[in-house]
């Protein structure tokens, strides 16, 4: 499996991503201005890498940091903070890293600044293990989904370079060839910024794993001729009532997906459920620029000058579409979400399980 | 409206469509061979403008023919035949195309070979303007399914690019827009090979329709906000029992509209129903070179190298997704499209027609 950041030697050890799969280069941040550069230019993306980068990146500044005392070292990393919380002002896992670092000091504030140096290490890389465990865990609840002989179709990536480590819609996956199960992909190339054929048909490769790149629009055509029998997808926000807003064309699958008689299923860390909005209508969908569609890699036009263009990045699947939700605590109909917030209430209730 | 090929001062005027729509160049044609050229490198691509191109090359190689009699003509004719037949040798069009020059020249076998050369070109411009009348038909058997304010998603390119003018999938739309209907197209930009990016949201905009180019995964996201309220599509081949083969990605379409309750229908000129066979699952459907998918125009890489792909030329739309079949003799439910065939049938029970 590739690594998209990895603390490795005292250095940061990033993929840069917005390469690939032209070019693969690992960029070796020694310095956290590095660090904040590749999160500001795409080498690396997806909630929980950024998140992991960031408290890298913060861990890695802090060790250039002279100081004689906590405050001194506060005041240090204050610039630190500002530097990577600037890079991409919507990546609210940038200020949770922030946050959750600043208490971590605040609870050692009695310790000597090397020490709190080698907490942030320590910080940083608790954060990459956690996630990974997370997606492990998301596997562990997917994968009773996949049988032997199984295809498997994503759309985008998620997969494990926008995390730390086994991806969310690929965990499953990962998880299901670790149990012997001999497993195929079919990779939605994921018009327009392409990720799945960029990025997910890449790792996949990378990692052994049987993938095939479609076009977005032959994977109805193949569910049609039996080639599909499941679909996964990762999320970037699910909201109360199971509703889940991902790329671009994810509704489209889900809809095929019903009409195939197919299973829908969406990775959803825990850390991706917004349980403050109700339902999808009210998740706000980003509209992007033109250039995107009319231009492949930004340079390659592929259609008339001045055309007008609707390029949506995101879509709401409603919970009537989706078979399951899978999240580090559990596979759950997406109505029963909303039961993962309330207190007293045994989760092995509402979880779905396979061949028990 | 563009001319995709147009007959004028004794030369052959055909638009590169290769190089849309970077470049807009229309080559001069005045010899048969830049016309073979031109069907071949698909500066001109659709079955009814190959079959127009081809009568037209065959008109102008004739002029430059020297003979004294009907033999020495015919003769002279047989290597511009052979040249044409080459180029593609599974476009049916330039078959049909030669043989309707053949039976003419049969039928006149007694003129002077000046007045042969004559009559072949007045046979190309025939050919040609009977295609435009065809699409016309088709045109005014459409248009009554568009309402003023409607939104048309197309898919691909069935525009008069593909024709000899109107297009088939658009000659609803340009009838409905010359009733005086405000309407807007939606194209798909059609991956792999971006046929409505490139051609679709050109001939329009050049033509003055409003037009928007989405990514083929939008479609379904535009649906469900209600921005769609129809699609017309053409078709490749339409078999006897009303299922529809026709550019990857159309029966995702089909299921799409299925699901938010929006008319589909199919613009399918007679030529291009195939009575002979009976299902859908009988036509053959194209496999093509993986180079399509994973290269934007041959050169720019999007995906890794050595990914596996599966690319589908086509897909079958069944007929239960279609509302109606188009033709130039009237818009029929799918399966009675077979009337069309049968002796003895008052057409006009079927047709089907709105606001009468």
């Amino acid at each position: 499996m590739v690594n998209a950041i990895e603390w490795k030697d005292g250095k940061v050890i990033m993929l840069d991503q917005s390469r690939l799969p032209v070019e693969v280069i690992f960029i070796e941040c020694t310095d956290y201005n590095i660090v904040a550069e590749g999160i500001k230019k795409l080498w690396i993306r997806g909630a929980p890498a950024i998140g992991i980068a960031a408290a890298m990146g913060i861990a890695l500044g802090a060790q250039d940091i002279t100081a004689k005392n906590f405050k001194e070292f506060i005041a240090g990393l204050d610039q630190i903070f500002n530097t990577l919380l600037s890079t991409r002002p919507t990546a609210v896992n940038i200020k949770w890293a922030v946050e959750r670092v600043k208490k971590l000091l605040k609870a050692n504030k009695d310790e000597s600044v090397s020490r709190l140096k080698e907490l942030l290490i320590e910080e940083a890389q608790k954060i990459h293990k956690e996630d990974i465990e997370v997606n492990k865990a998301i596997g562990k609840w997917g994968a009773q989904f996949i049988k032997d002989g199984d295809t498997v179709l994503t759309h985008c990536n998620a997969g494990s370079l926008a995390t730390g480590g086994y991806g969310t819609a690929t965990a499953p996956i990962f998880v299901a060839i670790e149990q012997g199960k001999k497993i195929q992909v079919i990779a939605d190339e994921t018009r327009p910024v392409l990720q799945g054929a960029r990025l997910t048909a890449w790792e996949l490769m990378e990692a052994g794993v049987p993938v095939t790149l479609i076009t977005d629009n032959s994977a109805g055509a193949l569910m049609k001729k039996g080639r599909i029998n499941l679909a996964i997808v990762g999320t970037d926000r699910t909201v109360k009532n199971g509703d889940v807003a991902n790329k671009i064309g994810t509704y489209s699958v889900s809809v095929l997906c019903k009409e195939h008689k197919i299973p829908f299923y969406v990775a959803a860390p825990l850390s991706s459920i917004d349980f403050s909005i109700p339902t999808g209508d009210k998740i706000p969908i980003e509209e992007r620029n033109a250039e995107e569609v009319t231009h492949i890699f930004g340079t390659c036009r592929i259609a008339p000058e001045n055309v007008k263009v609707i390029n949506m990045a995101f879509d709401v699947t409603p919970a009537k579409n989706i078979t399951a939700i899978i999240t580090e605590k559990g596979a759950f109909k997406p109505k029963d979400i909303r039961k993962l917030i309330k207190k007293d209430v045994n989760l092995d209730e509402y979880r779905i399980k396979i061949g028990e």
